[in-house]
């Protein structure tokens, strides 16, 4: 029996874990992996809450950052915003509770969605300084101010003070001071360098950054007007899992099936309700909750059976192709640049869209290798580059089609940047700390089309180059042997050396600006 | 007031997400972002917690996987073991409650950490067929089965039928049978290769797969004993960070603070603990529940600055290098093998140790990449290898110095294989599903150094293989001119050119076998 004594004992070991817990201890999962990349996240995390604040609320965003070094490897970070702030009464939860959010369950892009990454930052803060963080909040009323740490064993807010003040200059936002331990470095994967991807993303931001070394960064709006607020969208019945399905029915206030159908889906009118239920053999009338299993059975199948048109796409706001190209003109010196928007496409019911530029030539010329830049929902990515949909798709385009060298199953060689953007109701980022996206085919398929068009119009240039440089190379060589040439045919036609090398020249002069005006056109 | 009005909208929409509708959502965290990974996880969840249960109970494992393709895309998944079971009241909770464990909170080398595998799997079953799953479970006694599915929005679990059955054979274990979508393949990432690759590093377990098509793979148990049973450990102060110090002085039993430092850490004595206070300047009587923060800062500062030894290394289990060495002979038909076990290392108090196995030559040399084996705890890792700091060590590992050519920031080619073997009582996975170790920069450089020291062990083959392989060009050099070399020397010497011929080869013979044996030695 000493076995059964084994599971007695293993049995009694079972217990819950509080989620605030599990990322206190897997903190890398969130971004936390070493003290710079620390720091990075909690400024991006605060940054983006601040962004989706404003523009939900049709705020023009203004974010003011600054980190301060308190003592060795011992930050203040700050991040103030004049967004619609948050109601004194939810503060400390929207702060102080991991998967506590307002976007989790909402169809419509967004920077945040999980509910976990500004606690995320708290939770790290108090970890390894043990100091509470503070948060003054405002909607236009008076200034409330909080100090709080979380309980991490119930996964709650624990308040420690809180106070009112006037507000005489009716500031609205939200401000929040935390200090952690971190390193603070600029260059390559930096706040700076996070900051300066996200202005060029959100060009109607402006941000103001003061950096430990107390140099002021100021990111300018470059656009006064928010880009068009996208809108949020009910499910459609193709990306509908039975089981999810099964959970809708259980828990809607439609009180028959057909206008369950009608309401809770997106692109469902009456005729095709009717046609589900017909297929499905249910009856229009009968109440959601008392439907069996089998017969969810059924109308989930013939969701998937009759026509439907596709989701709507205004839940997304991409940034366009344009802007696209000149977000990366800003970014990097090259020759030539080309830009591709793909059409909205859809996956599980979720519509998403691909937008790329590419940068060839210039500055580029002395790069060693491609440098690839990642976006989802305006984000920049800096981390997991190996392991992000966007570099599978730049890895298997075979860029050699258009031009540019490349070694079996790497990132292309060559003086090339590649910008994608990668937009979507629902970004399936690869771990909480939302760095790189999940290898779904549908989406790696989707952001390779996108780099095949861009791929295509640059290469119209880099054949273009190639011919310049190879009628540039034949020039020169026979300007070299003009003289000679010039000699020779004076010996023969008995015609001045002179007179001969002056038309030779004029031929190739002439030659040369034919070919340019080819060119052109 | 537009922006008030804002906020207040925006603050009603914040509420509460069950950690089984987040992973629901973002199940690609868990290893179900495609259908043909979603059967390898669920069948690597069941596996993972089958071996888990038998180590620790002491049972040497047999386990019985089997699918089935009931229809199109949709398989039948059955794991059972010969495990110790679970007690009857808490089968339903270890199934149907994400984050719901045992072994989270211990520190000991393990399989399982987070309370979330199996749970996860039944969630995606559930998603994808709607079906419920059945649970057989015997400590000895009686046979208790369940159905049950998983309330999402509450994350508990919800029983559907339960009944109990007499148990003549007295079998003990757990044997799961769910539905859900997939697609079965075979070859370089499934279910058969991460058995084989189980196999190999748990020679102990005796693992039977039943495969879609009728096919059975027997793995056999190879070894009859269990390895040591790895011990739980209690924290080292030096890898407490203050948060989780101020958590354990505010939940611990004992009643000073003295003895507090004693009980709860590994490598404290009563002079240490003396120590710790005297430079902390608090009284050893003191009541743990009633320091400061002020108070606990000083003894956290003062714990860094006692001398400790390093934490005990008998929660670790490592498989040992020789053993790995014949893991990798039974794997790959190479021509040289050479392993190395490094010895354990401390990060944030808690130990771990690397292991690795390289083989080099035979069948290799017609592989286009080096072939990297990954292991966390003995289980293999198949996918995300670009994302695994095992991956990032191998790249930054300098294999040039051991004959093996590399490009830059590249892995190796030629014909080697690389297996590394990573074992903690914590895993930093980089997402829930497991399949890759996150990038600390302690892991990357102890995982380096083990790379090299086995690096110069297959060196010295290298360079064998490469000067005999230079002296063998040599001798058949000369050999093809021993005739004309000999006709020479005959005509000077006046010797038969045969007895100078014969002299020759002879001589050829002893300086090859010396080179030899110069070899051996």
């Amino acid at each position: 029996m000493i076995k059964m004594k084994a599971a007695e004992d293993l049995s009694k070991e079972l217990k819950e874990i509080s989620v605030a817990e599990f990322f206190e201890k897997n903190r890398h999962l969130l971004g936390y992996e070493n003290s710079t990349r620390a720091l990075i996240t909690i400024v991006k995390e605060a940054v983006d809450n601040s962004l989706d604040a404003c523009e939900e609320a049709g705020i023009l965003p203004e974010i003011k950052v600054s980190l301060k070094e308190l003592e060795d490897s011992v930050f203040k970070i700050t991040v103030e915003d004049n967004g619609p702030g948050i109601i004194e009464d939810k503060v400390h939860l929207a702060f102080g509770k991991l998967l506590y959010g307002s976007k989790f369950h909402r169809l419509r892009q967004s920077r945040g969605t999980q509910g976990i990454g500004i606690s995320g930052a708290i939770l790290y803060s108090q970890l390894t300084t043990g100091k509470p963080i503070r948060i003054s909040s405002s909607t236009g009323k008076k200034i409330n101010t909080i100090e709080m740490l979380i309980d991490v064993v119930k996964n709650a807010p624990s308040i420690i003070s809180q106070q009112g003040e006037s507000n005489q200059k009716k500031w609205h936002g939200i401000k929040i001071e935390m200090q952690a331990k971190g390193r603070y470095i600029e260059g390559f994967q930096s706040i700076i360098e996070y900051l300066r991807q996200t202005a060029i993303m959100n060009p109607y931001a402006k941000i103001i950054f003061k950096t430990p070394n107390d140099h002021q960064h100021t990111f300018s709006r470059v656009i006064n007007k928010l880009p068009p607020k996208p809108k949020e969208i009910k499910p459609h019945p193709y990306g509908v899992e039975i089981g999810i399905l099964r959970r809708m029915i259980q828990t809607t206030k439609s009180k028959n099936i057909l206008s369950f159908l009608m309401r809770d889906f997106s692109r469902v009118g009456k005729r095709s309700a009717t046609q589900i239920l017909k297929l499905a053999k249910i009856d229009n009338k009968k109440k959601p909750h008392s439907l069996t299993h089998d017969e969810i059975d059924k109308i989930h199948n013939a969701m998937h059976l009759v026509k439907l048109i596709a989701p709507p796409t205004d839940c997304l706001s991409p940034v366009g192709d344009e802007e696209l190209k000149k977000g990366l003109e800003k970014e990097i010196k090259a020759e030539h640049y080309v830009s591709v928007s793909r059409p909205t496409s859809v996956y599980r019911g979720m519509p998403f869209s691909v937008e790329c530029a590419l940068a060839y030539g210039g500055d580029l010329e002395n790069t060693r290798r491609v440098n690839v830049l990642r976006f989802a929902n305006k984000v920049p990515l800096l981390y997991n580059q190996g392991d992000c949909a966007i570099t599978k798709a730049v890895v298997q385009t075979d860029w050699r089609r258009y031009g540019i060298s490349q070694s079996f199953e790497s990132l292309p060689n060559g003086p090339l940047a590649i910008l994608v953007h990668f937009v979507s109701a629902w970004v399936p980022y690869t771990s909480e700390g939302k760095q790189a996206i999940a290898s779904y085919p549908e989406i790696i398929k989707e952001i390779k089309l996108a780099l095949q068009d861009a791929g295509r119009k640059m290469k119209l240039y880099i054949s273009k180059r190639r011919r310049k440089q190879q009628m540039k190379m034949r020039q020169n060589l026979f300007e070299k042997y003009i003289p000679e040439v010039s000699e020779g045919i004076s010996k023969i036609s008995e015609t001045s050396k002179e007179k001969i090398r002056t038309g030779l020249e004029k031929i190739l002069e002439s030659g040369a600006k034919k070919y340019e005006k080819e060119d052109q056109d």
